[in-house]
């Protein structure tokens, strides 16, 4: 089983694309088959599995080889950092707006 | 005043670059001028004003020209779309767990 460490810019680059994307989204269902994981996507398996080791490297997906047949599912925690700093943002974000929110109040009162 | 539809695929591409997350995080605490934004960057003004306009351009940062300073701040919404998108991962995934966990309750049951 191959497992990467997440690294924030490659997870943000490697979710830029809409193949990609539509891999995770499929993965997020379950562990599949990287042939069962190419069905859907209208590009070739070498396409496909250039992809999947994009997604593997900066520790979005795993595979694991059993026999013949390569397994791919999502790795845990592996969009946990690109999830982490958005909400981070977001909460900044939104203190400020009470603030702002809080400010206008008084204002009002006055 | 200029706004642009966020997209998906340039969000993520935007944000895969720690520079441009830097400025972000920044505009999170409130809107500031170009220059201000520069501040603490060790990269050339030229090189700021090029991060801004691939984050404006994906609908992240919003600017604003009031006499001769230009004004920086977060989009309203312009991560939304790649919040939604994670969350939407996570939700269908927590699920499946859920399920494996009943069924696995279920086994201990039996």
């Amino acid at each position: 089983m191959t497992r990467k460490k997440p690294d924030i810019d490659r997870v943000f680059h490697a979710l830029g694309d809409p193949t990609r994307r539509a891999m995770v989204e499929k993965l997020s269902h379950g562990p599949i088959s990287v042939s069962r994981l190419a069905e859907p996507l209208d590009i070739t398996l070498a396409a496909v599995v250039q992809h999947l080791q994009v997604l593997e490297e900066c520790g979005v997906v795993q595979t694991e080889k059993l026999g013949r047949v390569r397994t791919c599912s999502l790795a845990p925690g592996g969009l946990a950092v690109v999830e982490r700093w958005i909400s981070a943002r977001r909460s900044i974000w939104e203190r400020r707006l009470d603030r702002l929110g809080d400010l206008l109040a008084g204002e009002v009162e006055d």
